[in-house]
């Protein structure tokens, strides 16, 4: 296998992979090389873009640490992320959509019992979220896994500012009571722009396009026996819900946060400015009993 | 723009990147976003083999520092590399074939005159390399730049042992002298595996694949004029000329290392042990006058 010219390199390098033991590596391995020549064969780079390629990739990698992922933003951004969501994720009627998970998901947040107020240090407008979990066909799921997490009022998460807050807020885990309810406090959140001070940043500034995300809270939802659901609920009226940097709008994922006056809250608390209530019923789906592992 | 499926997703983002100004950065764009959906669409990952993926690269970002290119490893182990030298490397009759550049050129290579052993503090067999640069209709080219770099023969480069031997060896620039000729001492090259302790490693591992290159010289060339050659010359015999890693080798790039028994060297030197002696002939492209900018 020598003297290899831009067609004949690809069944070339085929060739070598083919003795793959694993047939999914085999399969992937296989689809990438194929889709990635053919990608090179479209656009035939010069050389110094090849090496602008190798440089993006390489700065996207050294973005990359414990409070920022660069590839998942890049994913994001070039809608690879809710391509993966939409071929995991159909959802039969009566279940919540999905919408990605996004870079900043902690392992570790607060567990709270329903009724607190998660906002921590953090000053904006008072926000209350009722919610309840239930099976696709509406039975109520009691003790489901509720994290939450969103960001503050000028759209920064907690870990972009640790520094400055000292500890996570605006994020916690709760369980569902006996009637697959929870409800907690915490202020409301605001659109903002992704990180946009790295390599994605300068692709979406080449692209014409703006970093902006609706306003949202994100959902990640688990009950032994259901799929795991991961979830954003959007803000009704954002300017961005029709150009979401991401693509991670669905309609039915839009919700009212409606505006209240002072006074006392449906769940009994006195609140001595307005506030605003947001409440979102979640469906599981079932796991299939033939899935593959995920 | 809401609610996309796995099918209008793609287009969806194309619609989102149809903005951008520059002719070029949309083109590229576009096809990347094409090729890279219809490549998740084939593969259809679980979410953990998305999560794999961006880990993947984010580990081979963080394996890169100003000693390790390890997205270059990546772009030369699946043929991407070669595809790129290939489009914009067309040969014509007389000029010499071009192979990767590789990850071991240092621009800040030490300037030596035509003769200088450059192997440093190595051992290894001696070996007399000899050559000339000429255009590709053979007229000889004076004041040429000539870069050699090449490994020891353990099969690693300089750079992957300056905390052992302090200083770069086994690399030089030299320029042609009126005749368009230079010649230079060092010491024979082995074949080697490519760094194979990161993310590539664990690719060839699970695709079948070694990770050997066989023994070779670097070379890259430049005259004014010129198009800049970057090629290796390869060494007759090497039991990977057949299967190289990265898919570099053609036969016009393969020689004899003629070995020589003790005594004086066509350059007048005397040699107290056997040597090896390799000559090559580099002929250079001449650039169109209607070239795009590389």
């Amino acid at each position: 296998m020598r003297n290899f010219n831009e067609n004949t390199i690809t069944d070339a390098v085929l060739e070598r992979i083919a003795g793959a033991t694993d047939p999914r590596i085999k399969q992937v391995s296989e689809a990438l090389v194929r889709h990635l020549h053919a990608f090179v064969r479209e656009v035939r780079p010069t050389q110094k873009e090849w090496e602008y390629g190798i440089d993006f990739l390489t700065r996207t990698g050294h973005m990359c640490d414990d409070k920022r992922q660069e590839f998942i933003l890049l994913s994001d951004t070039l809608g690879v992320s809710m391509l993966v969501d939409a071929i995991n994720h159909p959802v039969p009627e009566g279940a919540t959509e999905t919408t990605v998970l996004g870079p900043f998901f902690v392992q570790a947040a607060p567990e709270e019992d329903s009724g607190a107020d998660i906002s921590g240090p953090m000053e904006g407008d008072p926000m209350l979220v009722t919610g309840s979990v239930s099976t696709a066909d509406g039975k109520p799921l009691a003790g489901a896994v509720v994290d939450v997490w969103h960001s503050d009022d000028d759209g920064y998460y907690d870990v972009q500012q640790l520094d400055k807050i000292g500890d996570l807020a605006m994020r916690a885990r709760f369980h569902t009571d006996a009637n697959g309810r929870f409800h907690f406090w915490s202020i409301k959140p605001a659109a903002y722009p992704i990180p946009h001070d790295g390599p994605v940043g300068e692709m979406l500034e080449v692209q014409g396009r703006h970093p902006w995300r609706p306003a949202h809270v994100h959902f990640m939802i688990s009950a032994p026996g259901f799929e795991q659901l991961v979830t954003h609920v959007f803000v009704a009226g954002d300017q961005y819900l029709d150009s979401d940097v991401v693509f991670g709008v669905k309609d039915s994922l839009i919700r009212e946060f409606v505006r209240h006056p002072a006074g006392r809250a449906p769940d009994g608390r006195m609140v001595d400015t307005e506030y605003f209530h947001l409440n979102y019923d979640f469906g599981l789906k079932q796991v299939a009993s033939n899935a593959r592992a995920a």
